[in-house]
């Protein structure tokens, strides 16, 4: 190993291998959740750089941790305990390569921040939407190995539906220029979309070109009451044929998750929620003006209102109203924590079968759980649920997660398969759910993941053990 | 080979292997590019046929070429001259086996017609956007197989962009039931999109869930005349801000290939060509009205001529009219027919790229071929031309091809390289571009495709020869 390390200096210069000090920061998830032990935290500058360093550790037959942020919440981006990982560090490839407005493209390195990359594209007129809570201290590599969704999938996808082209090093350290601006080309098989969502188990995504949208001219909020789940499907149909692309945000919140707002920050001041079971935010963004916004947003209203769908709803008077009503839900995460700790499950589903999921599920944890409260709230408009389990009230949280997490765990994940749904919506599956994965994931597509892990990373360097957990020998 | 027929026999019945007879739909492509000869037409009627076909080829090493309708224009679907390769005809895999409208979904299989998806699309009150000129006799699988392009891919994306979830055959003879209408998934590699755009050398797609949308309210069309393409590119960027996601369709015509129309089809009557070097066909498609949509049309029309871009314009006054000025555009491969044998080049670029290319590459070609004349037309919004040259005028076409083709596809395929652009936008690789793949794309893409075909399919039987070139010996 002292050999790697000499290496490994060389490629990227020694103040950029390190070995001691505090490195919590990269050898602890932000969650906290896992702490783990690295050979070297290695910082390259550059693609070569990373390549120099990926040929060095297949060399010593060193496996590689890529890592960007460090913000993912499936346990993906730290190394393990064994001291023998090397824990590669995107974040020094940082440049915004270029801004091509006709082409309506954006190429960045892999640890450009995300709010950096949004703010690029501002700066040249345009909107980049990818969009989520992480995004002052994400980078747009690691969105990229995760596949991240966030607030404006609705309309413009996840991750990848925004990526036209990537650069990556590959497990053998040599580097491929994908980095296409082009919206077509059919020239054999999709590499793009193999590493995108791969969280970096077959090679290390060091840059990539990405989408522009132009700015819309107005962007506004409403807020409605809805008396069901199912009416909460009803008008996010009625949404989708009112507003068409228009339609940027969907989010259902049940009334316990606002309740929790409520008590925990009473200066919010949460609209309509103690008369119904859900409300729903809306965001529509319109490429004319406001008050065009807002004539359709009323349009929209009135019919879903006619056919019952909303019993109630406000729309935003003003940007700060319309920043208020997002900040409520963005304030539900908090407030569970302020409540205690906490089951979460990021799961989606076909839209059609989400009120039968929920009836059913939050019946079967009630027989099940008793006391059981649920914080239910997330993308409706992408089938995707924040699924969360807080504690009875008065309980031990602790004691509680301790007991019943795995139980509740099974009860969640067992019902969203009987319902054709997904138990990674949008977080991946990192080392935290590699061993859930063979239980809800067909055999058929496991083996084809194995073999092409296996095609692609034959060492397995790769960040070994995320996604598929380490196997019985190689096939 | 008789145990196999027997086989075969047992697995779909004996009247849907074919052996005898005129075979020629089956056996020669449609542009009659190509004829070969089949050890049997296999027609298989549900997913377990399918899969009971490549076990027992796979048994007995024999090769499987997937074919849909058969209208793919890269010689992708028919068998080689050898008489051993087995053609397995998905066509009567045409069932729609369900509409989820909630879900804004539509689950199909392969054989299905994509005329047939948009109708029973459209009988459940959507819309399915793939539109593409062979949408009455092609399939969805080949569609997806190809990932086909067509005429709506500046709004909704290729066919990969629409699709969510696929079945599939793998080459074990296996069923993947990867069906799913998830729009958020991040449950491991991205098989899906492996899949789509492999031309059936991984696996056979047996069916697919795809994405529905609101029917547009109405969909308004303009024609308007541009100074250059330069024009051309800024007109586009104007569009996006002005219509949003409204913007459907942005096609550009140059005045020859309008010429080739106005003379072959004199009854068409082609507005504004005759004092302008290109014109652009600009589609807008709105979720509220007709009046709506033309009062957006008038405003972008009015910003344009007043910068300069557009020098003079008319908006359809019908849905007759709209037609009409699509049929010219349309009428462009035919009218390129009546005049004769040509070079057709489906090649995409960087937008941004696309005004320097053309200038550069007609130089090139003038230079190179005196007389050449270029039929330059596309899909602009999405960097993709189809660059075709027609023989000089008064000069025997045929001997032109015969002596001048090579060199003008490698003048033009060079230029592209040049130009960061790729040469096969929407029509894939097949038999046809297998040899010159190797020549313009990166080394290190095509030893990762190599090493996945060989993970997946490694007795080398789905589709051998199409895509990759037969590779010297099995790595």
């Amino acid at each position: 190993m002292p050999v790697l390390l000499d290496q490994l200096r060389r490629a990227v210069g020694a103040d950029h291998v390190l070995t001691e000090g505090d490195l919590t920061a990269y050898e602890q998830d932000w969650r906290q959740r896992a702490r783990g032990k690295a050979l070297a935290v290695v910082r390259p500058a550059s693609t070569d750089q990373v390549a120099a360093v990926v040929r060095a550790c297949a060399a010593a037959g060193a496996s590689i941790v890529p890592q960007g942020g460090n913000t993912g919440l499936a346990v993906g981006s730290v190394p393990d305990a064994s001291g023998r990982q090397v824990l590669l560090s995107l974040r020094r490839l940082d440049q915004v390569r270029a801004v091509d407005p006709a082409n309506l493209t954006i190429t960045v390195e892999a640890g450009c921040i995300l709010q950096n990359v949004q703010a690029a594209a501002e700066s040249a007129g345009f909107l980049f939407p990818l969009s989520l809570a992480a995004e002052g201290s994400c980078t747009l590599g690691g969105n990229l190995a995760a596949n991240a969704g966030g607030t404006q999938v609705l309309r413009y996808g996840n991750a990848r539906e925004l990526c036209l082209g990537l650069e990556v090093v590959t497990a053998q350290g040599e580097v491929w220029d994908g980095l296409s601006g082009l919206r077509k080309d059919n020239t054999g098989y999709d590499l793009r979309d193999l590493f995108i969502g791969s969280e970096g188990t077959l090679g290390v995504i060091t840059a990539a070109t990405m989408k522009l949208y132009p700015q819309p001219a107005a962007r506004l909020t409403a807020w409605a009451a809805v008396p069901s789940m199912q009416a909460a499907v009803d008008l996010l149909g009625l949404a989708h044929r009112h507003l068409g692309a228009g339609l940027t945000g969907f989010e259902v919140m049940n009334q316990f998750a606002l309740s929790l707002v409520a008590r925990h920050y009473p200066q919010q001041r949460v609209p309509l929620w103690q008369d119904t079971p859900w409300c729903v935010l809306l965001e529509n963004s319109d490429h004319e003006s406001e008050a065009h916004a807002r004539a359709l947003f009323e349009r929209l209203l009135e019919a879903a209102l006619a056919s019952g769908c909303v019993t109630d709803a406000v729309v935003a008077e003003s940007l700060s109203q319309a920043q208020a009503l997002w900040h409520i839900r963005e304030s539900i995460p908090l407030a569970q924590a302020e409540e205690g700790l906490n089951i979460k499950h990021d799961i989606s589903l076909p839209v059609s079968r989400i009120p039968a999921f929920v009836a059913e599920t939050d019946a079967l944890l009630a027989a099940n759980v008793p006391g059981v409260r649920l914080v239910d709230f997330g993308h409706l408009g992408d089938g995707n649920l924040h699924y969360n389990v807080q504690a009875p009230e008065g309980q031990d949280a602790a004691a509680f997660l301790r007991t019943q997490e795995d139980r509740i765990n099974t009860l969640v994940f067992d019902a969203v398969a009987r319902h054709g749904g997904s138990i990674s919506a949008e977080h991946g599956i990192g080392s935290l759910k590699a061993a859930k994965l063979p239980h809800y994931k067909s055999p058929v597509a496991l083996q084809m993941m194995r073999a092409i892990k296996h095609a692609l990373d034959p060492k397995d360097i790769m960040n070994p053990g995320r996604v598929l957990a380490a196997p019985r020998g190689h096939e």
